[in-house]
């Protein structure tokens, strides 16, 4: 094997005797105020955005983006440093989360859990407007490596407002919840959120945080996954596969 | 919707008017000696062979079966309780998994690896049978519920093993190691891993720890699966489809 050599969201390198293209994986060190958080693996690109969504989506800051963003002294390759102080203390203890890892920092089965606010009333969105929905996710970096999950945030009519890719399917969500934050978006009430891959507990967790009341996937939900939306009042929607989709709660959401 | 009836690793729903399932997906909680080390969403079942195969690939175990099982004192639902001691002390620090999470526990940049051994030479095969490998993993779980990730175990010839179920790719994996730990067949020395999803770092990191010297996968590797790798000896395989399959390191083994 050659050199890998990366740039930006991919990096090339020589694979069976030809150039091939695969998806950029380095860790990224998030700080808050000076302070080491957590590490998490992910594609570079957005990483600020990623340090809000996954502070927003823990519960540790709130949505005024003035607030959370602030100064960020440290800001360098591969460490972001948000300005504090947090909505709460995280404890004695570090938060540390990987490509596709949504309950780290909880200490104790009871912890799993963030407080979310329950789905707001609408929006009434057809059938097959859901089951299109991730064919009207722009993957640049998928197309190019087939190695990123991408998250996109969409009007109740469709239009795409933010598509984000990641090799962590829970950093493309915390990437797009962290631009939402920033444009000053937060709560997503009314929208319509789509994922690339299946559908955990953390990922619905994470949209009911943000105030998404319709998520939708491409693949399977979890049993802990449809749980929760059905607690939260979400419409939660798996297998999208253009001429078709699972609803698998919410169902008054869909006409 | 109606209540989700959990049966093992599947919970039963009525979705859209008719039944339908969901794979099941739980927090564990590890404990070593009595103390809260980790806590992971996984898929109920083979909670031993995770709690293992996630020691020993974080180097806290050895792989001597007697040793690392011990007595489980506190054995009970959602809750794993290995014997001490470890090989080294965790620190003040909890560690906290996901269903893919494989990076959690490490509370700087640079611990996010982990020691692993050069891979040994050998076996050669033959590269339809590494393109074919996915085919061979049998998996009933993904079958019922399209919603879990598997790993499976493989001499050089191709035959399986061990194939392990969950809805986190590294949980499956885990579960594999602990399985070959409890059997007394580490480290994997000649023999074949295969994945069902993407490769990332991490599981390049816990089957290099494990002493396997070949990682198949059916979908793309990132650029630091690649790079960890290439400098273990390992041979790394992406896309494998059946009818082909990328070799991405250690082409050596291939013919």
């Amino acid at each position: 094997m050659a050199t890998i050599r990366v740039k930006g969201m991919h990096a090339s390198l020589v694979r069976d005797g030809a150039l091939d293209e695969v998806a950029v994986e380095e860790p990224l060190e998030v700080r808050v105020g000076g302070r080491a958080l957590s590490v998490t693996m992910r594609t570079p690109g957005h990483d600020e955005e990623l340090a809000l969504g996954f502070l927003y989506g823990e519960d540790l800051i709130d949505a005024d983006p003035a607030r959370a963003v602030g100064p960020s002294p440290g800001l360098e390759l591969n460490r972001v440093d948000v300005a504090g102080p947090l909505l709460r203390d995280p404890g004695e203890r570090h938060f540390y989360t990987s490509s596709s890892c949504g309950v780290c920092g909880k200490g104790a089965i009871e912890q799993v859990t963030v407080a979310t606010p329950r789905a707001t009333p609408g929006p009434r969105v057809a059938r097959p407007l859901l089951a299109g929905l991730p064919q009207r996710l722009r993957q640049p970096a998928f197309e190019r490596t087939g190695g990123v999950h991408a998250a996109g945030l969409f009007t109740a009519e469709g239009e795409p407002v933010c598509v984000r890719e990641d090799v962590g399917r829970h950093n493309a969500m915390d990437k797009l919840v962290g631009r939402a934050l920033l444009d000053g978006r937060l709560p997503l009430h009314g929208m319509l959120v789509c994922v690339s891959g299946r559908l955990s507990f953390e990922l619905v967790q994470k949209a009911a945080r943000a105030g998404a009341p319709v998520l939708v996937g491409v693949s399977a939900p979890t049993s802990l996954a449809v749980t929760l939306a059905d607690d939260r009042g979400m419409t939660l929607c798996g297998f999208a596969r253009g001429d078709r989709v699972n609803v698998y709660t919410g169902p008054e959401r869909v006409v």
